[in-house]
Order: structure tokens, then C-alpha cells, then sequence
């Protein structure tokens, strides 16, 4: 096993915070030059926001703290594929990549539905790298769920 | 003509807002059970917010003001077909009509590109009414857009 990159860990950190919240658990961070500028964890729930998902907080925090609307040249790493929604935002942000953890096949919108980022009209597509810390990302949500469960 | 519904009209008036602020023309407005209870104007420029769409606003601003996550019950109107990134969120909030005026082919993704709310994986569907004031949204954008190339 290779050790995790650090914005990844960070963003698994996060998604722990936003289980013990009782949100599903999904943590984003974004980084400009290697350096992590802002980090979220999933809140709609908490922040009474249906689009308060972790990317989305992520990116948000990031385009505040540049004071700008677009996220040229950095990156955004999350612990779940993005939705559509998320990836919809991506591409408006003009983030550069997405790296990601564990594919999500029920709601998620890079490898499955509408696989936003292949689909003509969309207009900005960032180099793409699923499957980094999937497996912790995965345990993670499946440790959430069953617990509801119970 | 008929005349078109009022909350259609204050989404246009929301939507020459952005306009004046330098903002592509777009405004939405959510209605539940027919009163509007928030009204946004597109503003991802001025509020450096890459996810700062009319829509997203608007909803946003909505269940702040329901203190809940999702807005069933609520409808929404827009003055441009939604995006990914919108059409993404009116799902997550479990909006139950969209109401919208101007088709966007380039951007469009509910009668463009993914058609999303028309994908396997779609947790949700409104009930969707499109061209409701289509030709005021239209002389809106192409005002704009004439007024920034001159």
C-alpha cells in the first residue's frame, strides 16, 4: 500500500466530522499548488442547504478565499465520485483536477448516469483520477449506513 | 398573449438585476403553495461563487427560510433552462415543479446535453414546464451578450 496524498487524508478527515454529525460521510478538499486552501465536510443537513455537499463547500470556501468566481490551477479532491450537481460545478469552477475516492453508482455523475464531464455541451472537462483512498472512503460510508440501520 | 404568472415575472425582473450588476441575466424564484418565498438573481461574479446560479440562490435562500434541507411541496421558476449543476440540486431538494422560460441549448441540461432529470440514476423528477416566458429571457440574454460584444 502507498501512503495516501495528504489533501486526500485530510478530506477522509473531513468526512469523518460530517458522520459524527450525522451527515453522510464525504469530505472535499481543494488545493491551489499543492497547498490545501479550503476543506468541507458534507452539511446539508446541518446547514439546512440541499446543495451543501462537502465539493461544493469546498469549492465555495476556495473561490472566497481567492476572491475570485473560478478555481483555475487547482484541484479538488474528494472522498465519493461527484453527483451531477458537483459536477456541474466543477466544470463551472474550471477546476483543474478531481481526484476522488470510492465510484458511486447510484448517485454519482463521472463514471455512471449522465457522465457529465464526457457529454458534448459540457465546457470545461478537468483531468480526472478516481479511486484514490476508495476503499477507506467506502468503509467509511458503509460503517455510516449500517449503523442507521440498527 | 396571457399574461405570464407572477412569479415568472418577478424571475425576470430578478434576472434585468443581474443584468445591471454585470451578471448574465438569469432569476428564479421559489414558490410553496403559491406565495414566493425567495427570489435570487445569477451572481457568481459578484459573490465569487463559481455555484452562484439563480437557482442555487434561490433555493438556497428557500430553505434557510423553511429551516430544512428540502423544499417538497415548493416549485421553482427560472428564467434559463437549468444546468448540471442546477438541475443536480432541484433533485436533491426534492422540488416538486420547474417552471422555466428561454431553452439554453450551449448550457441546457433538462432538454439539452445529460437531459438529466431523463437519467436511470436520478433520484428525483420534478413535473417540468418549459417556456414560460420564454421570449422576454431570450431578449434579455441576447441584450446582454449584443451589449458586452460592442
Amino acid at each position: 500500500m502507498f501512503p495516501l496524498p495528504v489533501p486526500m487524508r485530510a478530506a477522509l478527515d473531513a468526512a469523518r466530522l460530517a458522520a459524527a454529525e450525522g451527515e453522510v460521510p464525504v469530505g472535499a478538499v481543494v488545493t491551489l499548488e499543492g497547498v490545501v486552501i479550503a476543506t468541507a465536510a458534507n452539511a446539508p443537513r446541518r446547514l439546512n442547504d440541499p446543495t451543501a455537499h462537502a465539493e461544493m463547500l469546498a469549492m465555495r470556501a476556495a473561490a472566497q478565499a481567492l476572491g475570485r468566481d473560478r478555481l483555475e490551477n487547482c484541484d479538488l479532491w474528494v472522498t465519493l465520485e461527484p453527483c451531477a450537481m458537483c459536477a456541474g460545478a466543477i466544470s463551472h469552477a474550471r477546476v483543474r483536477r478531481v481526484y476522488y475516492g470510492a465510484a458511486d453508482a447510484k448517485g454519482g455523475a463521472v463514471e455512471h448516469g449522465p457522465r457529465f464531464f464526457g457529454q458534448p455541451t459540457c465546457h470545461h472537462r478537468p483531468e480526472v483520477y478516481p479511486g484514490i483512498g476508495a476503499a477507506e472512503s467506502a468503509d467509511l460510508l458503509r460503517g455510516f449506513f449500517a449503523a442507521r440501520r440498527l
